[in-house]
């Protein structure tokens, strides 16, 4: 592990009231004591006290003042790395936070990589690997769910109960290598049926988790929705709409937020992802064109399937259309959006009921434009999204790589069924048993390597 | 005065590791009490000393935990504001950032005006307006000199040359005043040879300040380089070069600061701020169209004329255009610069420097592309801007509200100076100080309305 001590600017990046700029390692203090001048002149920043803070100057080499500051002292092992750490929060400006990192990097201190403070954290003890993670996905989180999600795992909750099947399996494969040790003898230390059925317990509760992806997934990146409709029956407007109404919740701070979650909408803390799609073309002669086949690729990616239709103007394949669109779309849920019912009569409505009497999926009858029933719309897409409610304490998993490490995990511990059923030997049971161990110890970090955590690590950004 | 509690978020928008929230006003820590969870249960907000730093949790009011975060407590009147003042570090999350804002706004807290914060700095005595808005030059300073600037101002080294100067003219007043109480008694207290040396004075250091404002204005907004050529002479590429070279140093941690200073660009420590022209055709009959007019009109705003010419391509009517342009720029400083000078021999070098003999200006060779003689141009601006080095102490004027105010109090005290000269009586003499006294205390605030302080705290950044 590295002793350097890492500097980075921690705040976003760009101009801001204040800035703050964070120290780490065994020389943080000393580094920053150097170039500090406190107001109070007989204080120090050596004999200052953890957790309280000081007001000063910040000096560079030619004794010049390059602002005045707010320092923070953090000692080890109490601070979020676990080392000592000092942080300097300084005026918002670009010249003034670079010139800080300057005079900090003349002091000896390092450029942290990004996530370098986290990844000190795990390896100091501070968390363990999902809880690390768990940062990054907090620091990400644009929804109520993605952050109880992230902030139930960054508190440990995953980690719990992967210490728990983690020690159920440590029992088990005691037990069985207690019996390898007298192999001679050919004894049995475990019953063979409690065996099976702790197996069985671990199975299901791994499996639990690793079905919690779906959920996870969409909670976090979003629930994948496809928009299909020809052209000019409101698709745009509508997605408009649907996105003005989360926008304006998200980005009446900083109106920031649509560079980052581009195309996606938070509905009543639930977030959707749109996947647009190519118009669909009415002939039936060019139906199977490559256009088509594509929104049918995307239809695949999507949960949920918007079909809009122009009221004042149905083909008259429409009908064949939709039917095959929702087969096409078999296992998702699609929504038949009947779009500008303001200008349809209400006999030309009973009309379009009739025709679509046999789509066994949802229609909803509005205006994008006059902004009509469009709340019933959001209501019917977060029916659909069937996603339950995220409460503190729940263990969702949300990441690709614990799912993947899960799905893994379950592979062995299926063997391990097999094996008990086939009677295998205790060795063969013993390596299954220690493999599913392995893979769930490289979700909470008991197992890592360099690998692993530069791929987890490169993806934080710098400061964190 | 507000006496409401306002609350910001005060670090760059966006993501980053993390954020922080400033609450400034008599409920700031009664209304964060309310919402957090210290780690140790026994500590509270209310009893926590001023300058330390508490790490627990906030939360929302259906008990859910919205992040963990660090607190720190400043007490009145020792904060920026000179209230009670609380800055939340948060993890840098926008859901989390905008979810403590609202939680902070149901205890009742208001959100924070553009630079309210540093307005009500003011309007409790911490600083003066000079002071004041030296914060936001601080912030958007991008150069050394624009920085250090900024920071003697914020220091009070502006203030301090005011504050004598009114104290002087306090003197001046007083006594011609005190002639007025006498007035039928046709008394001179004060000496008038003496008075007026003092107002020579007083108005040789009002210019002094005056003055360096058109320093102080390329050193804050960086110095005006009109760049003239002629299309496909390599200005474009010349730009980029020198750009890149800049942004280099400015960006390597961000990327962000090219939106900010767009086509400026930082050499060793001067901001060059670049005005492109069209280009210019060297047809003569052509030559007085309007595009021409425009590119005369933006040398007027310039500096420096940087003159680009192709040293493989120059038209027939060069040598009489550059004279041309050289004559529009008069009191300019023009630099002819002859690109893609690795595409000529020696002797034809020769033959350019007996053309241009007569050009008083100076004359670069260099190649763009090749990056030949760039640092040469580069070392041409920065002589060419003749601009002093700015050392902690020095007080120079880069506000133009300042400098209005400045040439207002020059008007008057000359008006003094006049009214000596002309034996005025003492009422029109008092007057007249009195005024240039006025515009002096605008600048400090000492004299200041709402129309004022809107538009200086106006144009602050939220938060600070």
């Amino acid at each position: 592990m590295s002793t350097s001590t890492i500097t980075a600017i921690s705040t976003p990046p760009g101009l801001g009231g204040i800035a703050v700029i964070r120290v780490s390692g065994n020389d943080a203090i000393k580094n920053c004591n150097e170039i500090f001048v406190p107001k109070k002149k007989s204080s120090s920043l050596l004999q200052q006290a953890a957790y309280t803070v000081s007001f000063g100057s910040i000096i560079n080499r030619k004794n010049e003042t390059v602002d005045d500051v707010l320092i923070t002292v953090f000692r080890t092992p109490h601070s979020f790395t676990g080392e000592d750490v000092v942080e300097i929060s300084c005026h918002g400006s670009l010249f003034v936070q670079q010139q800080i990192l300057h005079v900090l990097l003349e002091q000896g201190c390092v450029l942290a990589q990004p996530g370098e403070f986290t990844q000190r954290a795990f390896l100091n003890g501070k968390m363990d690997l999902s809880q690390a993670e768990a940062v990054a996905d907090l620091i990400a989180s644009t929804s109520a769910a993605s952050h109880r999600m992230a902030l139930n795992q960054m508190r440990g909750g995953f980690s719990t109960e992967l210490l728990k099947l983690r020690t159920q399996l440590l029992d088990f494969v005691s037990l069985v290598e207690l019996e390898l040790d007298f192999n001679e003898e050919d004894v049995e230390f475990a019953d063979r049926s409690q065996l099976k059925s702790l197996a069985s317990t671990i199975e299901r509760l791994i499996l639990k988790l690793s079905e919690s992806f779906q959920v996870g997934n969409a909670l976090k990146n979003g629930v994948p929705v496809a928009l299909v409709g020809e052209t000019n029956v409101g698709k745009s407007t509508l997605l408009n709409v649907l996105l003005n109404e989360d926008k304006a919740i998200v980005s009446d701070i900083h109106g920031t937020t649509r560079d980052v979650i581009e195309d996606s909408v938070n509905i009543d803390g639930v977030t959707f992802r749109f996947i647009d799609t190519a118009g669909i073309r009415d002939t039936k002669d060019k139906i199977e064109n490559m256009g088509i086949e594509r929104t049918y690729q995307k239809i695949e990616q999507a949960a949920i399937v918007l079909w809009i239709l122009d009221c004042t103007q149905l083909s008259e394949h429409m009908e064949w259309l939709t039917d095959r669109i929702a087969k096409r779309a078999a296992g998702k849920k699609v929504i038949l959006v009947f779009n500008k019912v303001d200008k349809i009569t209400s006999d030309e409505r009973d009309v379009l009921n009739q025709l679509f009497e046999q789509f066994e999926g949802e229609r909803i009858y509005i205006s994008a434009r006059e902004r009509i029933n469009t709340d019933g719309l959001q209501k019917a897409l977060i029916e659909a999204a069937q996603l339950p409610e995220i409460n503190s304490g729940d263990v969702v998993v949300s990441n690709i790589r614990h799912y993947e490490a899960l799905q893994n995990a379950h592979s062995a511990i299926c063997r391990v069924i097999d094996g008990l059923d086939s009677g295998i030997s205790g060795d063969f049971l013993s390596q299954d048993i220690r493999e599913c161990m392995h893979f769930l110890g490289e979700i909470t970090g008991q197992i890592s390597n360099d690998e692993i955590l530069g791929n987890i690590f490169g993806k934080f950004c710098i400061g964190k």
